[in-house]
């Protein structure tokens, strides 16, 4: 994936993607099941609800997370992974395993 | 890795690692070998000196990178990655594939 001494441009933007800080739990966090914002939040306690807002606009742009709303009394909101967004998950696993092993 | 909705702490700290800007750019940069201080630079070019310096301190104390002293004239300085950096580097490679299909 380089072309002399380059990186390749897509290796260089999925770690830009995963080089935002919070990115790949919140990804890990969905991987179960869809989750509404104060779930992903309780999961992360850590992260301002302020900061998981931006990067649940940004993981949507991407085309990463799904925002569904769900015509319900009253109306509530769930975020769910998109194929792309499970791919990325799924990938991720060979990370986890090697935390697991190393950290 | 989850315990009654609480995240595995080693899942969130691989995250921590690599949720900072430029950890997995070094790190893939590294896999193919060792390479000095300004070969690394080269091959990330908008990444300042200042932060490349940090990044590189902190993965050595995280033992995921090897600084090397050459005794040469001058002496050389080279990093490399050290078995746990390895086995990380081999275990991003899912996430490269990912984004070669995605991105």
């Amino acid at each position: 994936m380089e072309i002399e001494n380059k990186l390749c441009s897509k290796v260089e933007e999925c770690y830009h993607i995963l080089g935002k800080k919070w990115v790949g739990l919140v990804i890990h966090t969905l991987m179960e099941e869809p989750k509404r914002f104060s779930e992903i939040h309780a999961f992360i306690p850590n992260l301002s609800k302020r900061v998981l807002n931006e990067r649940m606009k940004e993981l949507e742009e991407n085309g990463i997370v799904l925002r569904n709303v769900i015509a319900d009394r009253p109306v509530r909101t769930e975020y769910s992974l998109t194929k792309k967004g499970t791919e990325l998950g799924r990938s991720l696993k060979a990370l986890e395993n090697w935390a697991d092993k190393w950290l």
